[in-house]
C-alpha cells in the first residue's frame, strides 16, 4: 500500500485524481492540498463524494513540503504551470516520486519550454523528467522520479500518430489536427467564457495555431519522426463538460490500405488495453469514452486524393489528465497499468 | 457466485443493469436478452463498454424460459409493462427469483393497477410480489420471489417522505411532488419529444396529475401513512440526460422544527449508506447523484406560513431502476446492500 | 420618434434591451452606458449584432447624467439594485422618464423593499413610482415617470394568478409557487455556480422560501387579493440559457371547473396579445416562447383533490426583464404595447 | 406583394421558412403543405408561432399542383430529395417561380447528382435549374425559375473559399474541410442518433469522406478554380440544436499575407451584408450567428508552414437553408436581399 497525496486537488483534474485514488485498492490517499480551500472538507467542494463507502473524508490542507513528505511517497501536482517547477525539487531531494500535471516536466527542450511559456527554473530536473504519454514511453516511467503528465491535446493526437510515424508512413509536412474539447479543459476558476449561457448553443475555435500544446505535440512528433515535425493545430470549444475528439489529417508517404493502417496501429498496441481501435463500421465518439481512460482510435481513407483521416477520442479529465497520470503511477510502482482505472463505463 | 440475466437488456434501464453487473464481484452476468438486437454483441449498441478489462463481451440473444433459466439464477426483466406479467410466473415456478423494473409488480392492489395500466394476468403473483423500495421493505425483499422495483419518481418522494408520513407528522392532504427528470427517463425508442432539438432549452411539465406513477405513489402512502393519501403530482422534463429531483410541499401536522425533521429522517435511515441527509446549508442537486444510487435529501421550513419543503435527488437510471434493481437483488441474496453500487462518484 | 438610453447595456438584460430598441421603428436609441466597457463597441462584446442593417454600431459610453440628459428623453436603467436610486431622482428632476429593471422601485412599502435589500435612499421617489406588470398596471404606468419594471419571477406568477386572485377564487393560504429558470437570470458575471461544467447536467433549487423576489410576490398578491398574502416560493435552476416555467399549486376557494378558470384568465387578458392561455390540450413550455415577450399560461386541476395547477412560460430576459421594459416605454409614450416586440418567433 | 407557398412546411427548414416569410414585408404567404399533418393548424405544430400579431394563423393543406398554383406565386420546396423533381416540372410549366432546398437542382452536372444520390427523373429542367449561392450567382439567380438551394455544409465552406480560389491564390489540392454542425441538420424525424440522450455529451464524425454533400461542394469549387477540385470533408455532430462551423485548411499557392487574404475576401463580399468579415482579433463563432442569415468568416495563417486556415460559421437552418432561400426569393423578385432577413440578432 502506497500512500500518496495530491497537491492542488480542488480543481476539475485534481478533483478526478481524487475520485480516481479514492477507488484505488493499491494506494492509499492520505492528503489533499488545495491553495483556495484550506480547511475545508473536500465533499463539501464535490458533493458528489459525500459520505459512505463511495465518498471522500478527507480535509484540504495547506501545503507544506514538510506535510506532504511525511504523509506521502507518491505525490500529483495538479497546479497551473510554475508552481509546481517550484515545489517538485524539494520533493524529489527528499525521495519522492511525482507525477506533475501541468506543462512544467513535459519538455526535453528548455527553450521549447520557455518560448511557449516563461523561464524555467528547474532545468537540471526538468532534464531527467520523463513525458508521460503511458502507451509510448512505459519503460522510461517505470524508472522516473519526475513524470510530466501530457497535455489533453497532444495525448489525443500522439496516440493516434506515433505508430505510423514510427514507421515513416505519413509525409510530415502535411500532418493537421483539428481538435474539439469539452468545457472542463478550461479548468474551474470562473471566466465569462466558460459560463453556461456563452458555451451553450457556442462553438467556436480558438488560440488557432498558437496554442501552447503546440510545441509540445511537435517536439514529441519529431522525436518520434526523428526529424523536425510541425504539426497545424486548431483547438475549439464543444459545447459539453467533459470530451475530446481530434480529426487528424495526412498524407501517407506512399499509398497504403486501410488493413495496412489498422494493422500498424493494431499491433503497436497490443496488449495496451486503453487503445481501443473501432471496428471498420464504427468511428470514435466522445460519450464512448466518457469517464474512461480509454483512447479509442479510428480512421478513413479518402480515396479520391489518397488523405488518411484519423480520428480518436479521449475523455479530457482522464486519458486527458488524471486518468493517464494514475495509470503513470501504476507504471511506476510496478502494478497493473489498469489499477483504478477499470470501473465499467456508462451506456450514456 | 449468482448468475444472472438481463432480459431486455438494450433500453437505458437494461444498459445500466448491465453496467452495474458487471462490474459486480459476487454476480456472474450470464445472458443478456433483447428483442431488437438478437445476435448483436452488447458492445455494439453500447460501445462505451466494448473491449478490456472494463468491457462487456457479451452477444445479445432471443429470450426463452430455457435459455435464460438454464443460465441465470436472479433474474432482471426491464421491458415495457404487459410483458413481464406475461414470462415472469414461468421463471419463478422454475423457481428463479426475479427483480422486474416495471410496473406489472408494484401495486398491491389489482384495481389500482389495472385503472392505470390494463387487465393484470398474473394477479396471484402479483399478491406475493413485494414493492422494492429498497430502505423501507428491506426485510420482506430479502425472502421476496419476485420484486416490483419502484418507479423512478416513487423513488424520488417516497423516501423523503416516508419517515414523516410514519410519525404523523404531516397533514397529508396538503402533499404536493413537483418534480423534475431527465430525458433518459422518457427510454431509448425515438421519438419526436425526445429528439434534441425539441429538449435543448425546453422545459415543460407533462401528464399533470395523470401520471401513471400517480396511483403507485397513492398506494404505498396510503399504507404508510394508515390512511387513504393522494398526492397531487407533477412530472417536468429537464434539458439534461440523467437526474431527477423532487421538491415536495406539506403542511406539518403540527408546530415541528428543523432540527426534528432532520432527527427523523436521519434516524430513519440510519445504516442505509444511499440515503444521504444533506448538511444544513446545502441542498441536492442532480449531479451531485450523478451515477450514483444515493438519494439526497435536503429540506427547509418556510417560517411564513410553517410549509415543509423536502427536496430529494437521484439519478433516475440508478436509484431510479438499476442501481435499486441490483440492490435489491443484493438484499435478496444476503449480500452488502452497496456491493457493485459503490464506484466514487464523478465530481462533474 | 424618441430618443431613449440603456444605462448598463453590456449585461445579459441591457444586451437584449439594445436588441429590442434597435429594431423598434418608434424611437432612436442614442447612447448606451457601461461600467465596465467604456470606450468598447457595443458589438465587440456582442458580436451577434456586429455590422449592417440588422447590427448595432454604438460604443459603450461612462455614464453621467448630463451626457444621458443630453441625448436620451427614455431611459433604461439595467443595474444592480442600489445604483439605480442613486441616479433616477436626478434623471426625473431634469425631465427624464425612467424604465428601471433593478428592484429598487418595485416596491410600494419601504419596509419591504429595506429588509430584503438594504435602506432606500430615495424614498419618496419609490412613492411615486409605478409597478411595471404591464398588462395590470397599464394604466398608471402611462403616466408614470419611473417604472419598477417587475423581477422575472415575480411576472411569472403574478400574471396566473392575479386574475383568479382578484376574483376570490383561491383560498390565499395555500399557494404555493416552483420555478425553475434558465441561467441567464444568473447574469453575466463570471461565477463559479454558472460556469458550463456546474450547470449541464445539474438541476437544484436554491434560496429555497428566501428569494428576494419572494416579498415582491407577496406585496403584489396582497394588493391584488386585498388580503395578506405570502407564497411559499422556490426557484430552481435548469441547464438552459433562457426560459422560466413557474408551477402553481393553489386550492380554489369553492369547487370550481375548467372552464371557469379558463374563462377567468382568457377574459381578464381580453385584448392582450402577449398572454397565450394555451389551448385545453397543451401545456407552457420554455421553447415556444424563448426570444418571445409572451407569457403562455395553462392548468390543470387535480379532480382527487380539486386542487389547481397553473403553469406559465416566460423567456426570463424578454418578458421577464427587457421585452416587458420596453412593453411599459411603449405604454408610457402611448404606442402600441407591441411596438418591436411582434418578430415572428424561432420554431426551435 | 407576390403571394408565396411552402410544400412540406413543417419539418425544421420548412418551419423556418414560414417564420421568416410570415414577417416578410413584400411577399403573403398564402398556402402550407405537409405530408403527416394534413389539417393542423401549424401553430399546433409549432406553438412558439401560435396567436397574435406574431403569429401563424394557417392549418396544413394535402400539396396538389392546383392547390399550390392557385395560391402562390413563388414557391418554396423543403422536402426529401426525390420529391421535388416530381411535382416542380409541373409548378414551372404553370409558370410558377420555385426555390427548392433539396438537393434535386443543385448539381450541373446529371451524372454527379446520380452517383451521389438516384436516377434524375427531370434533367432538362435540372439543366436550366441555378445554384442558389446568393453572393455568388445573384445574377443568374435574378432570372432563375427554379433556384436550387445551396446545403447546409457547402454554403459554410464556398462562401469562404470562392474569393480566394477564383483568384487561384490556393493549391488546390490541400483543400480540407473540417465540419461541425448542430443537430437540427437532421432534421425533425425521430431516430435514435438524434436523441437528446444520445447527442448530449457525444461529440462525433460522421460520414468522413463520403457525406453527399461532398459532390457539390466539388463540383463548385471545381467550376470557380477552372480545374478538377476535390476537397476532403470531414462532417461531425456537436450538440447544440442550430449552427455550423467549419474550419478549412489549405496551402497558399504562393507566399501571401493576412493583409492580402482579408483584402480579397472583403472585397469579393464588398455590398453584401451577410458575409462578416471578423476583426483580426476575433474568430467566428455559432453563437454569434444564430438564428441570423449571416455568414462570419476569420482566418489564420499557421507560419510556421504557411498553410492558411479559414473559419466560417452560419446557422444551419438560416444561411445553410431557409433564410439563403428567401435571400434567393428577394433576388428573384428584384427585391433588396436582406428584406425579411435582418432582425436584430440576440445577444445570447
Amino acid at each position: 500500500m502506497t500512500t500518496v497525496g495530491v497537491i492542488g486537488a480542488t480543481g476539475y483534474a485534481g478533483a478526478e485524481l481524487v475520485r480516481i485514488l479514492s477507488g484505488h485498492r493499491h494506494v492509499e490517499l492520505t492528503i489533499l492540498t488545495s491553495r483556495q480551500h484550506v480547511g475545508m472538507p473536500f465533499a463539501r467542494i464535490y458533493p458528489s463524494m459525500a459520505g459512505g463507502a463511495g465518498g471522500v473524508d478527507m480535509v484540504c490542507e495547506e501545503y507544506t513540503a514538510d506535510r506532504i513528505c511525511d504523509r506521502a511517497e507518491m505525490i500529483f501536482t495538479a497546479l497551473p504551470h510554475q508552481l509546481p517547477m517550484k515545489i517538485i525539487p524539494e520533493l524529489v531531494q527528499r525521495g519522492r516520486r511525482v507525477v506533475d500535471l501541468s506543462a512544467d516536466f513535459r519538455f526535453r527542450e528548455v527553450s521549447a519550454y520557455e518560448s511557449a511559456y516563461q523561464p524555467h527554473t528547474a532545468k537540471e530536473l526538468m532534464g531527467q523528467a520523463v513525458y508521460g504519454l503511458s502507451e509510448v514511453y512505459a519503460q522510461q516511467i517505470r524508472e522516473a522520479e519526475v513524470v510530466g503528465n501530457p497535455g489533453c491535446y497532444p495525448t489525443s493526437l500522439l496516440l493516434p500518430l506515433i505508430p505510423l510515424l514510427k514507421d515513416a508512413l505519413l509525409n510530415t509536412e502535411t500532418l493537421i489536427a483539428d481538435s474539439k474539447s469539452g468545457v472542463s479543459g478550461a479548468g474551474r476558476s470562473p471566466s465569462l467564457t466558460t459560463l453556461f449561457c456563452e458555451v451553450a448553443e457556442s462553438f467556436k475555435a480558438y488560440k488557432v495555431a498558437q496554442h501552447r500544446h503546440n510545441p509540445e505535440m511537435d517536439e514529441v512528433l519529431s522525436h518520434e519522426a526523428g526529424r523536425p515535425v510541425h504539426i497545424t493545430f486548431v483547438p475549439h470549444l464543444v459545447p459539453m463538460s467533459r470530451g475530446m475528439l481530434t480529426t487528424l489529417y495526412a498524407t501517407p508517404a506512399r499509398k497504403i490500405s486501410a488493413d495496412e493502417i489498422r494493422g500498424r496501429i493494431t499491433s503497436f498496441y497490443a496488449g495496451r488495453p486503453f487503445v481501443r481501435v473501432c471496428p471498420d463500421d464504427s468511428l470514435p465518439n466522445t460519450l464512448h469514452v466518457r469517464g474512461t481512460n480509454f483512447c479509442d482510435i479510428g480512421f478513413r481513407l479518402d480515396d479520391r486524393n489518397n488523405r488518411l483521416i484519423l480520428i480518436s477520442a479521449i475523455d479530457n479529465l482522464v486519458k486527458g489528465a488524471a486518468g493517464q497520470a494514475v495509470q503513470n503511477m501504476n507504471i511506476m510502482l510496478g502494478l497493473d497499468e489498469t489499477e483504478g482505472l477499470m470501473g465499467v463505463p456508462f451506456p450514456i
